[in-house]
């Protein structure tokens, strides 16, 4: 897999801008407002919409689709088959978010059956991901307690097993189509202190998919996060303001800002590591 | 329609703060957290009460009622159906607030069924007006397209059609009640960039009808909550944190504020226009 | 009932920070956000789950539970159900906030049925717990109209009849386990204006149940989330930031803020005041 540039991430994040691209979510009660927020920012058009009488509807006129699984229950995960369904019927890319898979058997099984479902991307963090892949993960509720580099041998066999993009998000980041793996160093170590910030950038990583293809889309909606939340953190003494800051780095990124604060070049990693 | 005086707008305000209005809401998930920050800081009182259980029972404590059709689903449509009809009953003012309309078909059909049945003010942007009102609109998911000067016509038919004083907010915003209209110059172009602060106003239109008749209700609001957003927006480099500020500016709001932020006077557009 | 002394409760907050309990919160929409910020911000791990599906599964990995029902309907009041006695049947805490009980019949059966299932921690203002207790209270929708003094009897009679140890919020804050009362002056009057402080204070409540006995952990509860709210009062103009800024000041709590902050010793009040 070949290093993708700045170059192309800032590309990407011009052409969003100008498509401004209808995102359609389909997400937890907690995330949703930082969620819309950060998309928004990111110049990205936000909608949550869950009834079973209009997400095909909605799927229809959006441009992505998200899945976030992050507060269930069986009425949703209906309207996530059926957004799910109607975006595959139109070519459409979406999202698969599997928060706190693994904490319960529940949420394990749907999990399992949307990814069985095509999604073009799956994130989560470390013990998210090596439980989806039907490992023994480590989680703790909805927090991960695995690094991200424990879980590539899961991402990998994720990604060939569903054919998505698989990103792992933690310290280090991943994106792994099952072939190649991309790393990234970027973000601070305050985002998991604030609530929604993996969620709100499944959504990012969905407007992308707007734009580009599954592995540049996931790639670019890390480091346009990632870089975010990094120099976002710069101005924060707690994670009280993150998701705010967030929003204004979104809005106000640059180049300049990307290229400081998202170290795509320096962290490939062969297949082999 | 004579133009409604800074000192109007700002005695409704001190009312309001007097009388601590509860406000009833029945909106969507991702602008509870804003509507009720927005409402407390103004000084009125909110609830967010759903279950058809207890909607009738709480409309009959409650000052004013909002209805907002962001995240709709069957189980809440049954709720707001048996809550405007006890507003109706009791006589208590109610806000609607149809976000989205014509998104989706269903969305379509709920905000027409809801605008039958007699809101006092109905607060949209203008591609939800348009929509409302039976046009076609060129929204996208739940953000505004039109301008709101597109919007002008519909605001009117929608107005004489239903009973209820429409306002349409954009970049100026419009109150329309069929017969005349007034227009006003406040807010930011930040604010579409903050999820759910056109819902929030909605809420804030609803605070002012416990104290004010409708038009003087809607204008009210319009002009404190633009006030507000516009010296809120002075303080921030991008969208993160205007609801914070926003909530501090209605916290702090004086007559001084709202004179300076909201152009009342300067705006008045006939009926001809 | 001796006064827990600073020491005590600092104690505990390292013993939390040490743990990192994951608490498992059914909790209404608005507050959902700011609960799980404040909940990471002190150093605990939140989930919000409410499935009937799954409730049960999750209550067995979580340390701790906090039922609040601000949001009510029928489908989670199972959940709820469902979650406590699965709680109670291994042993673990929960903490029970009965949000605006009082405002409606339904609500106050609800709360009701749910003091009878031995929560560990009662927390509410002064006009839920008087309604709960089962006399005439004076509350406003979710908003507390009577003082937390006047619901003194009453916090004394539901500790006593429940067996769980009541805690009232508000100018001052009392925890009541039915023969002793401790009272705490700290927070800030700006907190009752910034939505969902006092839900989030009860899963923080519920957070300091995973590492000590009730009585100790809602005085914790109280002190150090007071403290915070006190310190970040000094730091806001009006309430917009105060939720940012008391994750802040949650995540950077010393021992010298505590103490400068939770004034425990100077307000103890004898059961016969």
């Amino acid at each position: 897999m070949p290093i993708i540039s700045i170059d192309a991430v800032w590309s990407a994040l011009q052409d969003l801008r100008a498509r401004r691209p209808l995102v359609h979510n389909i997400t937890n009660y907690v995330a949703m407002t930082v969620s819309a927020n950060a998309l928004l920012a990111l110049g990205a058009s936000p909608a949550m919409v869950h009834a079973e009488e209009e997400v095909e509807d909605f799927v229809g006129v959006a441009d992505a689709l998200v899945v976030n699984i992050g507060t269930l229950s069986p009425s949703w995960v209906k309207a996530m088959r059926l957004a799910v369904a109607r975006a595959r019927a139109l070519g459409k890319p979406w999202v698969l978010d599997p928060v706190g898979c693994g904490a319960t058997p529940y949420r394990g099984q749907v999990a399992a059956e949307l990814a069985a479902l095509a999604p073009s991307i799956i994130r989560g963090n470390a013990s998210e991901i090596i439980a989806l892949a039907g490992e023994d993960a480590a989680g703790k509720g909805v927090d991960a307690t695995d690094s991200s580099a424990a879980a590539l041998a899961a991402a990998d066999a994720l990604a060939t097993r569903t054919g998505a993009v698989v990103a792992v998000t933690g310290a280090t980041d991943f994106v792994c189509d099952g072939k190649d793996r991309l790393a990234m160093e970027t973000g601070d170590a305050l985002m998991p202190l604030s609530t929604g910030l993996g969620c709100a950038l499944s959504a990012v990583a969905a407007a992308f998919a707007a734009v580009r293809p599954p592995r540049e889309a996931a790639t670019a909606g890390l480091a346009v996060f990632g870089a975010a939340g990094s120099a976002a953190a710069r101005r924060c003494r707690g994670p009280g303001h993150l998701p705010a800051e967030i929003c204004d780095e979104l809005y106000l990124m640059t180049r300049e800002t990307l290229a400081a604060h998202a170290r795509l070049g320096a962290a490939r990693i062969d297949a082999g590591v």
